[in-house]
C-alpha cells in the first residue's frame, strides 16, 4: 500500500484527487496538507507539512508555487519522491525542482492525463515519417471562458510533432483570405464554446487517405487518476527528473 | 423523360453529370455543346447553343460566363428552363440572369450538393433559437491547393446563421494568444490538407451539451447529382428565379 | 419571477437543479421537497408537499413514482403546473398524469435536453425527404455500466425517423458475416465505454456526400437546465399534456 | 530510377497505379502485363510475362491468383523481388508465394495504406498498456454494397489488438436488450450507407478520458500509392517475406 501525502487537499484538484483514490486498491492517503484545516477529511490535514506526522511513501502536490521551498525541505529530510502537479513556476522555483530532483525522485508534467501523454508518445514515433505524404493539423476545443489559445496541451503536442520533423516547420492559426497552404505550416486551431471540458484532435491528411488521433477529456477526474499513477510511478524509484513519458514508455515500449 | 442539353459537356463537371446522368431514370442527355466536339459521346455534340437542333425540355449549364448570352437567347426563343452551375458572372452576367429569371424559370446555387442545402434549411430554423444558450463555431477541411479560406461554402453557411440570429455577430477566422471567446463571435475555422474532397461542421457549444451538423463530399460525383436533381426540379416550373432551398423547401416543408 | 417547489431536492438530480437554478435570472427555488430534511439548503425544504406553505408558481419534480398522488392534488388544489421528470410509472401513474393534464398544465419528456429534442424536431422534417437518396444509421455511445442497448434516446431518435418514413423500415443492431445491407434497415449501434456521459449520431449516408447529425451530453446538468426551460415554459399555460417538443416548436417554427 | 513492371496494367487498379506512379520521382513503370494489349498505354504491355523483355528492377502484381506461377518462374530466373497486391490464393498459392521468399524477396499485404498499417502499428504498441483502464471498440463505415461485416481491415486491426493484449478478449458485434458490457468484449461495429469509401475508427474509452484513432480513405488512389511505395521499399532487399509493416518500422522505430 503506497501512503501518500496530499498537499493542497481542499483546492479543487485536491478534492478530486481524494474522490478518485478510492478507485485504487493500492494506495492511500494518510494525510492532506491545506491552509484550510476547518473542511472535514477522512484523513488527518496540517496546515503545513512541517506539522505532518503522520509516515508516508509519497508527497502528492495540487497546491500554489509558494508551498515549494517547505516541500522540497520535507523530501530531502525524509527521502520521499514527490510529484508536481502545480504549474507556473519562476526561475527560482524551476531551480529548486532541478536540485531536488538530484536527490530525490521528482515527477512532473503539463498534463497529466494518461492518454494525452499516449498520444503524444505516439507523435513522436510516427509524425517524421508521416511528415512526407501527409499534411499535419490540430484542432482544439476549451469552453468558452478559456483565455489563452491555443491550449497548453496543443501546443506541447505541436512542439512534438515540430522537433520530431528534420525540415523547418512553422505554427499556423488562422486562415482567411488568399492563403494557399505551406507544406511546412502546422495549424493549430482553437474552438471555444459553451463548457467543453477539452478536445485535441491531430489530422495528418495525406493523398486519399486521412489518420487522425483524438483525445476528449469527459472530466477533470482524469488529471486525479493521472497524478495517482504518477504516485504508483515514483514509487520506489532513485532520485531523478521523471514524466508522464516515463510511464508510457516503460509500460508501451516493452 | 426529362431531356436535357448540357453545355460544357466535356469539362471536369461535365463529364461527371454525364456518368451520374445514367443513375436516373426519368430523365436522358439528349445533347451536349461544348468548343471541343472530337471526343467521342454517346450523345450528339454541337459546338454552339446555336446549332442544336434536338428537341429538349432542359438546358444545363456547367461552363463559363461567356457562354451565358447565347445560352440566355435560346432559352427565350425556345421557352426553355435552365440550371445555372457556372459561377464568377460579372455584373454584366447577373443582369442578364435576373433578365432572363422574368422570362422562363431559370435554378441557380453556389453548392450544388442537396446535403449542404438541406444543412443550410436547418441553420435557417435553429440558428436563433439555439444562439441564446449556445456557442456557434464552424469548421470546414479542403485540399491543400485551395487558395481561398474559409470556403464559399462555409461563408453561404455562416452568413445564413448570422442573418437568422438577431442580435449583431461577426467571423472571427481564428485565435492566438489572449482572446477570450465573445458571445458574438461566430469561429469559422479553415483546416487544409492533403486531398480532403471538402467537410464542413457547424458546432453548437452549450452548457452541458453540444450539437454539430456536419457535412463531408465523397465525391465531385454529388454536385453533378445535385445538378441533375435541379433539373428536374426546373421542369414544368414558370418563370422566376430558384435555388436549392426551393426544392428542399418544396419536399420538406409539406 | 417564476417560483419553483423542487421536488426530490436531495437526490442527485435535485442537487443539479438547484446548482443550475443559479444560472437563471427569471426563476428561484423558494422550497424544496425531500424525505431527508437534515442538509442544509439555500431554500426551506419539507418532508412532504402537503406541509409546503410557501407561495410558488410551478412544481418541478425529480423523484420516484410514489410521490406523484400527493402532488397531483397539490397542483389541483392549488391550480399549479407541473414538470415530471420522473420516469418509471405503472398504469395507475399514467392514468394519474393523464388524468391530471385535464386540470393543469403537465409537462413530461423521457430526455429534458434541449439539444436532442431540437434533434428530434429537425428530423421529423428531414428524414421522409432524405430517405429516399439517404441511408439511415444511428450510433450511441455511453459508459460501460449502462444496462440496455439501444440507449432510450437512441430508440426515440429512430421511432421518429422510422414515422417519418412512409415505407417500411426496420431497425438493425449489429452486422457479423454477409449481410449486405437493405434499403429499409436503419441500423442503430450501441457503443459502450468509459464512463461516457451520452451521444448520438445521426448518420444520412447518400452518393457522394454524408450528413451527420450528433448530440453530446458533457454532464448531467445538460437535464437540469432542461428542466429548469421546461418550468419557464410551462408557467402560465392552460391544462394540457406538453413536452419539449412544445418548446422546441415554439420557438423553432415562429 | 526503380523499374517496375505492371502485371494487370488494365485492371480498376492497374490503372491507378499507373496514374499514381507519375508521382513518384524516383520509379516509373517501364512495362504492364495484360491479357488485354489493345489498350493505348505509355509503355510497352505484353499479352504474358514470359514476352516481356523489358528491363526491369520489380514486379507489381495486381491481378489474379492463377497469374502467380508464371510471376514466380520469372522472379526466380531474373532474381527479381515481386509486390502482390493480388489476394485470395488457395494453398497451393500460398506454397508457391512461401517458396519464392526463399529465393527472392516478396512483399505481401491485405491493406496497402500506409495510414492503416501505421495505425496496425499503433495498435500492437498501445493496446497492452492501454487495455488495463480503456475499454477498446471499434466501428467501421463502408458502402452500402459491401457484403461482408466486418471489413477484413477492421478484422485485421481487432487481431492485432487481441494479440497483443494477454487476457483473453472477445469480439462483439452489436448489441440489444440487456447487454451490459463484459471488461473482455472488443465491439467492433459495422456502419453501411451510401458510397462511404472506408473509415476505421478504434476508440479507447477510460475514466475521464477517450483516445480516438482513426483512419479514413478519401479513394482507392491512396492502395496504389501504397503498393508504389512497396516498389521503392522492395527494391535491393534480399530474399524473405515483407509486408507494410516492415515499412513502417524501417521508418518509424529508428
Amino acid at each position: 500500500m503506497i501512503r501518500i501525502i496530499l498537499n493542497g487537499c481542499f483546492g479543487k484538484m485536491g478534492k478530486m484527487v481524494t474522490q478518485a483514490s478510492y478507485k485504487f486498491e493500492n494506495l492511500t492517503i494518510v494525510a492532506g496538507i491545506d491552509v484550510n484545516t476547518n473542511t472535514t477529511s477522512p484523513y488527518p490535514v496540517f496546515n503545513n507539512i512541517d506539522e505532518c506526522n503522520i509516515d508516508a511513501d509519497v508527497i502528492l502536490d495540487f497546491s500554489r508555487p509558494a508551498a515549494l521551498p517547505s516541500l522540497a525541505k520535507y523530501c530531502i529530510k525524509n527521502n520521499m519522491p514527490i510529484v508536481i502537479c502545480t504549474t507556473g513556476f519562476d526561475l527560482e522555483g524551476e531551480n529548486i525542482i532541478s536540485n531536488l530532483s538530484k536527490k530525490v525522485a521528482v515527477f512532473r508534467s503539463a498534463n497529466m492525463s494518461v492518454g494525452i501523454n499516449v498520444i503524444n508518445n505516439i507523435l513522436k514515433k510516427i509524425s517524421s515519417y508521416l511528415y512526407k505524404g501527409f499534411d499535419i493539423e490540430i484542432i482544439e476545443k476549451h469552453h468558452n471562458q478559456k483565455i489563452d489559445a491555443p491550449s497548453g496541451t496543443a501546443l506541447m503536442l505541436a512542439n512534438t510533432i515540430k522537433s520530431s520533423i528534420e525540415e523547418e516547420t512553422i505554427f499556423s492559426h488562422g486562415r482567411v483570405g488568399e492563403c494557399k497552404r505551406h507544406k511546412k505550416e502546422i495549424g493549430i486551431h482553437a474552438i471555444r464554446g459553451g463548457n467543453i471540458v477539452g478536445e485535441h484532435d491531430i489530422i495528418f491528411a495525406g493523398q486519399g487517405e486521412i489518420i487522425e488521433i483524438k483525445h476528449s477529456a469527459i472530466s477533470r477526474e482524469v488529471f486525479a487518476i493521472g497524478a495517482l499513477d504518477a504516485c504508483k510511478f515514483i514509487h520506489g524509484k532513485q532520485n531523478g527528473l521523471y514524466n508522464m513519458d516515463n510511464i508510457i514508455d516503460e509500460n508501451i515500449s516493452l
